[in-house]
């Protein structure tokens, strides 16, 4: 089952393929992209007063990297790092929702390894439609585990809000220059829940590294959820905090540099697609808002497959004329 | 892209789409149809005191048409009305629950776009079980801004109820053969959320005038939905107002007089069809009780689709005998 | 039609195909399981003075069964008990959670028969995977009445919790090794919505007549599901009355058992989805709460999919080498 050769050779690959798994986050297979990413994330975490979610992080892409190698899925995808980057969000999801507690950490291990297993089956369901699973497995297999938290004490839910009915927010923030930039930089760096704007800086460094154009649609994505957020009078503070972004920033990068050809058309198709990730974002809040639970990522996959699914049918002009 | 040809013709052809996609809504592929169910819209709307529901649905269809066009979806969908029938109900809708602001006839003209995307994303999802997304196109676009609109104060949610957990209600209503006529009549009216008899009346003979039997059908789904809904001593009121006759109407179109042949197996099988949707309308009202959001047709997408997933393997005696 | 022939071969078969109905709850192709089934619910449902729920399964077996043969579904089908085994899982729920009226019956009897329906489309849906629906025909199904019943005054929902927030429950239940026997015995006679550690008795039984593969992976499943729930610290009443079991027994017989090929890489497989199970469990039970809703066997469906799902591509190891 496991030869010599098999070993050997995955023990060189896996830094890279552990790297890699960082970077396909954002869709970039390319090791410094992660490593920049891995960067942004310590900084990030040690800055904001929550150094465990840096550490989580590394120990969920270990783990759901590792968990590829044992269950001998192809090679090609953990060369690529599709093993890892479910993982690393469940590493930075445990321990911002979570309390500090052995049992937590068994979870996030069970958890992240669980995203290796639903991203095959979960690839295999939308192949049938020529799509992938995105962030799904991430998403989905961490819902399941802050939503038992609400049962299991094991799990103190002590950083997730409380259940409630869904209501507007009012709310004053500052609205200067820099004041924006800040906040346009926090919905880069939501994308791994964390609230530091120079940790937006490194990924976004980190997506250049790889891609200028990658690195172009996050900018507008994040710039145009705040641009949305705001002229719909969203709850102000949540948008300071660059939770309006993370989703928009995914689908702006997924649809305009990623699964789309580059013309004119695809660049609308993207300011459209991140444009409704922005009320799916608001949506899924006041869904999610009775159960006390977390989108995650959900908003992105819901707004990327919504825009891609029409797509691979009659988009896409160039290939065909 | 756009050649003068491919415009001029479109501009000739855009009256008639335009009618279809409203008769649509209820399975007609005629022209008349449309306009026996516009007069029905404005006479209702205006009768009520809600006359922007009728102007949002004539923006809605005019949007999700133009939409269609600017895509350069399949040509014959286009000319069949598909375009049009999801943006209708999206103009419809967006009135009835939010507040009269800039930004809700803006949310309302995105949302009536979406809808022409996601329909040919969503047929493209269901023709793998030979399929249709009805109006759930519709159904799914619109519950996305109605969510917001508990976030976003640019919509505001002022005529949605509000969030609170499911409980039963009591209530007295007259229940005279002229009252429950009216009732009956309510039940088909909603399916364009208008609550007016004459509008019920304009609604069957548009049918009519394209096919007796999907106005028979209609008129049997709203009154096997008002038999079942006071038989289980279901919400008065709401069964009064026609809240629990429209999917049960649309239902009965689909099953009876659309998808399935004409056949006394058929007619048992669109009753049966029928009387479940009544109750996935109940359970549906209290699913969503939480988060205040209006179950729209969904609860007629999942019973016409529960009863044509089998359909197409076991049902259809007649082709095969 | 209905000719002679098919009538009076169905009518010898009947007996047989109810009783491999009920063994089919727990993938036993077997009329002997089936009767030590039944014997279980009688026994328990008598002991636990709600004999109602023995008589509505004996309804919901002939009436699901029934449909079968009425809607003349492959016959293949129905000699495996492959139409009956949702049905008396809705009998089993409707006694359980709903107070005893006529159209509490009259509900049961419909959703029976609904479930033969739902089945035979719900498997056309999954059979693009190869999958089938397991019990989520019942699941779906059991879920509109239940939910309607918030609102039907005819459907009193004297038997279900009331909807609420999900939160942490504190209980001290005894925990001597007699006690966790009866515990654990509960986990599997809940497969069947009953509280009873002489039922769990005669479900072994009934599972080693026809499989001792299939009993111990039930024993299995049902003593993981108390470890990792005690672990945890879940509510410790329920855990006591088997409702983090049930799920977890049908998710280690699915995947321990039936679904798998036996081997070591195989049990620890069926192992893993089986502690994924009880998370879901918990899971689903703090997403239905501000319902009121209970997860029926939707736990156990999701998690045996989560498994399979990636299996069919690249899990089965014997087969392929």
């Amino acid at each position: 089952m496991f030869d010599k050769v098999y070993i050997s050779s995955s023990i060189k690959e896996f830094p890279r393929t552990v790297a890699r798994g960082i970077g396909q986050v954002m869709f970039q297979d390319n090791m410094w992209t992660g490593i920049l990413f891995l960067i942004g994330i310590f900084w990030g975490a040690y800055m904001e007063g929550s150094p465990l979610v840096a550490w989580g992080a590394l120990v969920g892409v270990l783990v759901s990297t590792l968990a590829g190698y044992i269950l001998r899925l192809p090679d090609q995808n953990g060369a690529q790092g599709l093993w890892g980057f479910n993982g690393v969000l469940v590493g930075c999801a445990f321990p911002t929702f979570l309390g500090n507690t052995l049992w937590m950490w068994i979870g996030l291990v069970i958890c992240s390894a669980l995203t290796t297993v639903a991203r095959s089956g979960m690839d295999n369901f939308f192949s049938r439609w020529k799509l992938s699973s995105f962030t799904f497995p991430f998403v989905f297999c961490t819902w399941i585990f802050l939503l038992s938290a609400r049962l299991f004490n094991g799990f103190p839910p002590v950083f997730m809000g409380s259940p409630e009915f869904p209501h507007g927010a009012e709310g004053v923030i500052p609205m200067g220059f820099g004041d924006l930039v800040v906040y346009w930089l926090r919905g880069l760096s939501q994308v791994f829940l964390i609230k530091s704007w120079v940790c937006g800086i490194f990924f976004l460094a980190g997506l250049a590294v790889s891609s200028w154009r990658a690195a172009l649609w996050a900018a507008i994505g994040s710039a145009v959820s705040l641009l949305i957020a705001f002229v719909w009078d969203g709850p102000a503070v949540d948008i300071a905090n660059g939770l309006y972004g993370f989703s928009a920033v995914l689908t702006a990068i997924a649809l305009g540099a990623t699964f789309c050809n580059f013309s004119w058309r695809s660049a609308i198709w993207a300011i459209l697609g991140t444009i409704v990730t922005v009320f799916i974002q608001a949506a899924m809040n006041a869904f999610f808002a009775p159960m006390g639970l977390p989108t995650l990522t959900g908003p992105f996959c819901i707004g990327t497959w919504l825009f891609l699914l029409p797509a691979y049918k009659f988009f896409q002009p160039d290939e065909k004329n």
